[in-house]
């Protein structure tokens, strides 16, 4: 019945990341009820950042400069780079502000399920600036699955003959978790690798 | 930091129903790296919306046309006019496909604790509505809570001397329920057995 701009607008909203039929309904209506502002600021932001937002040709990135405001911040050590496998965990790690060197995004893991080889990657890019020069030290901030850890080993062994600081985050209890819902992998990490206090 | 044209998207995308800010940055981040298409889609869908869709004259919804396309429908029944709080009521209600006749939209309810009066709602158009003649029934579809049933009660207080069948949804509606959340197998039910007042 309802099979005009309203529905595509509707199966639009719907097939975004976490969305359902019935959200994107609630979303289209709440835009449209509010008569034009809230629907025309919407879409002068995603035309804005349409327009605007490009991949880093460095890191990978996605800001309204390329390079990135990470790559062009002098203050930022230059001879640190952190692989994540996309911006978002790039975003999650800027948050904490506990990191002040450069990134590199892979822009996925290795995966043989999901046919994820490492030409999809932009693993030659990294392998490229780690040859360049400069880099002391890789943080490898990959996700803490198979997956993820075979993209991690990955990388270790093409950057064997590199005189590089390899380390990762650092496996633990949550701050803020409970011992009890705990996995017991992370447990006997947290316990194998406790601190002094 | 990060202050540009993304992050007044995920602001923007942030204030919607339903979404938060890493709801947001999800959807923001999936719009920008499927690089163009899926963004612009989305952009287009908005803007075809913005510039089509009008609220009908006659009954309140939202559509393409003005009248919409329900009012607009010779086979459906012109004697009947269903009174809904909002235009996701009338959606519910016409997914249901329960129902063959015209609708109402309030644009609320009644609500003292939201200082909702009787001048904020389209109670004046509906009661010309039935004053113009033609109508032999009312279904009322407002909300099963407290606010809803004074809506109700305001109505047929106004609508007495009036030649009208008053219905209302049979119960089956939790109390404290909206429509908009309900399922379509239960306000079918509901519509089917609405009780005479």
């Amino acid at each position: 019945m309802f099979d005009g701009p309203l529905e595509i607008l509707v199966r639009q909203l719907a097939a975004l990341p976490g969305l359902g039929t019935r959200s994107a309904r609630r979303i289209a209506l709440h835009l449209l009820s509010a008569r034009g502002n809230k629907l025309h600021s919407l879409i002068d932001a995603l035309d804005a950042a349409a327009k605007s937002i490009v991949p880093c040709n460095i890191c990978g990135n996605l800001d309204s400069t390329d390079p990135c405001r990470v790559c062009r911040d002098p203050a930022r050590d230059k001879s640190s780079i952190c692989v994540i496998a996309g911006v978002a965990d790039l975003w999650a790690i800027e948050r904490t502000g506990a990191y002040k060197g450069q990134y590199h995004v892979l822009g996925g893991i290795l995966s043989a399920l999901d046919g994820v080889g490492p030409d999809q990657l932009s693993l030659g890019a990294l392998l490229a600036r780690l040859r360049g020069g400069g880099i002391g030290e890789v943080v490898l901030a990959l996700p803490a699955t198979v997956d993820g850890q075979s993209t991690a080993h990955y990388l270790i062994d093409h950057m064997d003959g590199l005189d590089l600081h390899i380390t990762r985050l650092a496996h633990g209890v949550p701050v803020g978790g409970a011992l009890e819902f705990l996995d017991d992998g992370t447990i006997a990490t947290a316990m194998k690798s406790r601190a002094r206090l």
